[in-house]
């Protein structure tokens, strides 16, 4: 009867929180479940809003990130829910549960990383709460974006036949955690690269920009849970399924260059490490010539077509081989055993 | 050379923080240092942004409070920094940090407050972020809400001469606190009533629209810190001084009723007790008849005259003697020890 949070999971109260609040009032074009809430405030232009907090010894370890990479990376995951919508940035709002023997010094070093991250968008720091915290450092940003109307991409807007595109190479971030954890082991070099990549993401505005403006593309996530379950994102908004191809999920030179995985293989990496940063977009197959090219023209990412949107519900891969097998979902649950 | 966040305190944080950001974008017409940021997003009308955190074990204990009260507050102080600047709320993000051992019910009812705070403002719940907590229970609200750009009032409106008014009794709030730490004791009728005040704040978002709406106050500021501290912000940001009567200042029946007040006064409840709540307005001289008139005729609240804002600075009370004291400052610091 006293049901636990771990019992029900992550998603499953969101989906209860969600089943519980109001209706939206006039204006609410999108309330929970995408990457921001759409709010219209006058006609033409939509706000975005969008929310994360991050938790010491959860989120990250004290030992493993800079003060300044933490704060850097506080604005980034932000940053890139706003691009997953294709909307520009503007005010930021951060809280600070902070515990009293931490020094100025560290505290100043969090908002320098913030400030870093914030200025090449012009995105102002205007305002939060600063509160002690009895246990860890807790970090809370708010960002609010805004964005044509008519330029919005939902998660909702994949339809069967769409192509999928990622803007970048997914896994090396979760490689990054996986040698934090001790999980593997890598070269100085190639160790580096990973905890550069999980530490130090670079959320991808002027991509996301250029992705919307072209208005080709049908929807758009940002990669925050890994590959499987952000695609899930999408297919279970869009009423859809999808399936991936294996051999054109890209993978960077290090990570193939990993010579210890532990039990895991670099796709597992691929697929179910979170934390990527690059977006998922699908395109109808009629517009994908046009939306290569478009992207090309400005050359801000890479991109790489790795699937298709089917009509049957649930996520698959096509291996190498060429047999085809469901993807159990494999997304970080925040609330769920080990 | 380290120095500890506990060593130069909240206010002296938020100073080097102030200090340290960058200048603010176009239309930042305030950032840190008000109750809102504002943030002009096109002619005409502006938004208004806020956030509040509340940390478990610091702002709330998990036996004093139902976790229906606890969201129902959490919202209320969010939007009772929006009455301050005389906006109307609109939409609202929450972050909330769970220890995986909570029950399910309880984050519903903490959303059930939520949401019956929200409902007469018509505010949604547009989205937010739900993370694991490995120790205490962290609720973060932003709330965004707008109002025309010529009615927004800010701190640094006082000028010498203005009087300063209050839109509801003091010092309850604080009694409440007193009787959860077991400082003082009460009949049980007074310990509800001063325990609602302190766990069931009420926002005063419509007597902050009359107020800005009659354009005849010059700055607000709702009591969170306490009535000494939060008229010492007013003070601060106006470039002034203040003088507060004693025999003005609204006690309700119940704390002059008070049999135990422990080695205080009313009076120490009102001046330095914090989260009233109520709005404190300084409005020009010769505008208080027709401001007085404006504010019955609408009956949102009760107003009180309770002191005049001077050129000297210092906030300062006159006592029944005649006597005039200088108010060492009392506001609550989350970092300072005990």
């Amino acid at each position: 009867l006293a049901l636990k949070i771990n019992e029900i999971g992550e998603f499953g109260l969101i989906e209860s929180i969600r089943k519980n609040c109001l209706p939206p009032r006039e204006g609410v074009l999108k309330g929970i479940g995408d990457d921001c809430a759409v709010y219209q405030l006058s006609p033409g232009r939509v706000l975005l809003l969008t929310t994360d907090m991050l938790v010491e010894d959860v989120h990250f370890l004290r030992s493993s990130v800079t003060p300044f990479q933490l704060g850097r990376k506080a604005i980034a995951v932000n940053l890139s829910d706003i691009a997953a919508m294709g909307g520009i940035p503007l005010v930021a709002l951060i809280s600070l549960a902070i515990p009293p023997d931490r020094t100025v010094e560290e505290i100043q070093e969090l908002y320098r990383g913030m400030r870093e991250m914030c200025g090449p968008y012009a995105v102002s720091i205007v305002g939060g709460d600063t509160v002690a915290s009895q246990g860890n450092l807790i970090i809370n940003v708010c960002l609010i974006g805004e964005v044509d109307e008519r330029e919005v991409l939902y998660r909702s807007g994949a339809r069967p036949g769409d192509r999928i595109y990622l803007t970048g190479v997914v896994g090396d971030s979760a490689a990054g955690l996986a040698i934090l954890k001790g999980e593997i082991t890598a070269s100085e070099s190639l160790a580096a690269h990973f905890l550069k990549a999980h530490n130090e993401p670079d959320p991808l505005i002027e991509t996301g920009r250029i992705i919307a403006a072209s208005r080709l593309a049908s929807a758009m996530i940002d990669l925050s849970d890994g590959l499987a379950a952000d695609l899930e994102h999408i297919a279970e908004q869009s009423g859809v399924g999808a399936l991936l191809i294996e051999n054109e999920i890209p993978l960077s030179r290090e990570l193939k260059g990993l010579a210890d995985y532990a039990d895991r293989t670099p796709l597992d990496f691929a697929l179910s490490g979170g934390e990527d940063y690059v977006l998922l977009v699908t395109v109808p197959a009629e517009n994908t010539r046009e939306f290569e090219q478009a992207f090309r023209q400005e050359r801000t990412s890479s991109l790489f077509q790795v699937g298709e949107i089917q009509k049957e519900k649930g996520i698959r891969i096509r291996h190498e081989d060429g047999s085809v097998k469901e993807l159990a979902h494999k997304g970080f649950d925040h609330f769920s055993g080990p």
